[in-house]
């Protein structure tokens, strides 16, 4: 039996707040005789002390320490380590398709990257693996709530002594994993909730969480590879936006969900559609970050008032304003992974198994993914973050 | 039949939004031929802009103007318009118990004050004009999404493929409206809900919106007069704070409501009770004012966290950050008080009429309530924001 070490980096990347392995899913992995060594202050910002993992038996060091002493480092942004070593295994959300210096830098390292964000989600023994989903969760789930909490009025409708309020009208653009989070959140809040995606087959998915289903004329069935929506032509698009546009005037709060890791998110709601809508009214884009967003206007991690009285909020990251809980399951997920790739042998890095071999970006010296390797990644219309 | 004109201030607290007027109940004023006349900008911060009321018949002025052209002034805070005359009529909430040199100086210059706060609330013909309600109302509402914002973790139960997350505990301090309302959203966003208040007749209310009651061996019944909570005995205090600061440590959230307009909050929860809270927990004050608070450490308007990780949210005017909703309530509020003082004769000040009398404050040059003749205001205990 040749006792595994898995050490836990620091998330360095301003504003994040999450951790790749939380004190629970630590614990668990002591249980079954794997070493923990987490980062100094690597929880803090998650709510989890560094007396939270010693008390269950792991160690705590600075980050020399950590990877000095790790057969596997975890992180959740994109991280490259100081001192990382060849062969030395690191696992979490590379986007390798977009960082292509950091994939690089990382390769001439001769580190094995196995990155989340490559799994192949449509394998049902992958799902325990699935950060894309466990985080859109996470992050639709907040939208609805920072949605509502922007919004001046009551979202459900209620009867007191002073009158009736109607409840609030909710568009939610692109129906993943994190557009059903925040229907079924605005749901519960008690909105009348409408939503859209190109794919039709979003629709059952939509009314079956009691939301209505939005059709547009201008657009046909726009389901890709895998179960991405594809990516519409420029007719297609201009034709959509219009029709959205049109639409978007007629709800009390917007919430926007197109985003694939390292792709340009798609514009669903242009200026125009915004100097439509009414004062007061809201609009979350989940995908405002360093590429751009759905939403004209909207700028990364700010709030933004428009001349019309709309509300616009950048929230491409709300998974860290949810740290604890997004964490927990991101913890989980690298527990699942962990488990796929620790034996009683020690750590197996089995490129012909369909699980590792897709997540794998680079391993000793040589980029090894077809993904990358012909750059094609999935694309992404109208919302579908995550794909389903 | 003699033409009313009813003029609207616009709020000059630091940070208020609401506005006493919306163009919704102008418009139904004016359809009964009653003329509305607005202070410029008076709805702007509550999303009505000056053409909105203009749209329906209403006329935007200056202070100035608005003060001379009409019979009876609206506001919301209490207010002292430049100008005010004798025998011309205000309305809105003054707190007069608290406020005495606003009303000294109200009294002689001769203007008839009528407070909405000093309503007669058990008067079944009274509920449609109880801004205290009303307010409360929407200020519970928000105070549970502004903890659910403020909580890093979900607060529903969800299970998903990264496993199951255990539904947010949730601590109401007192179930009056406020209370009460921060029970209903709570539980509809899934979380687990306990409540407190000394009135043994809360017990049923809190059980029927599927709330836990919690019971505290160190507190008799605590009904007053008009069914608010009555003042406790600083031996009754004292083992309520000490067996509340131990059940408070079980509680993921905690909203205390415990506010009486123009009076010191009792502390409910202590610095002990929050260091004995987890960290990630949130704590909302929604009697923290100028006054004090239900919280000790909490700020005015300010969020703080402590050294042990528990955020603590200062949320005493939390109405004014639902303006558009609570405007809306007000106004309907105001409406009510309208219809009963205007008739075909004009505006009757009947110093006879149960209600009427109830909410003077000063009249003819005279301090006439006695309420505020005799200073004896009611008290309240844990929560009770607002009566019932």
């Amino acid at each position: 039996m040749v006792k595994t070490t898995v050490g836990v980096i620091r998330e360095r990347h301003p504003g994040e707040k999450r951790v790749a392995i939380t004190p629970e899913v630590a614990a668990r992995l002591i249980a079954k005789d794997i070493a923990v060594i987490v980062e100094t202050n690597a929880g803090v910002a998650s709510r989890h002390a560094d007396e939270d993992y010693v008390a269950i038996g792991a160690r705590v060091s600075p980050v020399g320490e950590v990877v000095e002493d790790s057969d596997i480092l975890c992180c959740v942004n994109p991280c490259e380590p100081p001192g990382v070593r060849p062969g030395q295994i690191l696992i979490g959300t590379f986007e390798p398709l977009y960082r292509t210096e950091l994939m690089n830098s990382l390769q001439s390292s001769e580190a094995t990257v196995l990155s989340l964000d490559l799994l192949p989600r449509q394998l049902s023994r992958a799902q325990s693996m699935d950060v894309l989903s466990s985080q859109a969760n996470v992050s639709g789930y907040k939208a609805a709530l920072v949605a509502a909490n922007a919004y001046g009025r009551y979202l459900p409708m209620l009867t007191t002594a002073a009158g009736t309020s109607q409840p609030a009208t909710v568009l939610v653009l692109g129906t993943g994993v994190a557009g059903l989070a925040a229907i079924g959140t605005a749901r519960r809040l008690g909105a009348v909730v409408t939503a859209y995606d190109v794919r039709p087959e979003a629709k059952d998915e939509v009314e079956s969480l009691g939301a209505r289903f939005l059709e547009l004329a201008s657009v046909i069935a726009g389901t890709g590879e895998g179960g991405y929506a594809r990516q519409l032509n420029q007719a297609e698009r201009d034709a959509q936006q219009s029709e959205l546009a049109e639409a978007i005037g007629r709800f009390d709060i917007v919430i926007t969900t197109a985003k694939v890791p390292g792709r340009k998110p798609p514009v669903l709601v242009t200026e125009t559609a915004i100097a439509g809508m009414r004062a007061g009214s809201v609009v979350v884009d989940m995908a405002a970050g360093e590429l751009g967003g759905n939403v004209e206007g909207a700028k990364p991690d700010a709030t933004v008032e428009t001349h019309n009285g709309v509300t616009v909020i950048g929230a491409g990251n709300l998974a860290s304003e949810m740290a604890p809980s997004a964490s927990a399951a991101y913890a989980r997920n690298i527990s699942a992974v962990l488990n796929h790739l620790i034996t009683d042998s020690g750590v197996t890095v089995d490129v012909d198994d369909e699980i590792t071999s897709a997540l794998l970006v680079t391993h000793q010296g040589r980029a090894v993914n077809s993904a990358t390797a012909d750059a094609s990644p999935p694309t992404s219309q109208p919302g579908d973050t995550d794909g389903t």
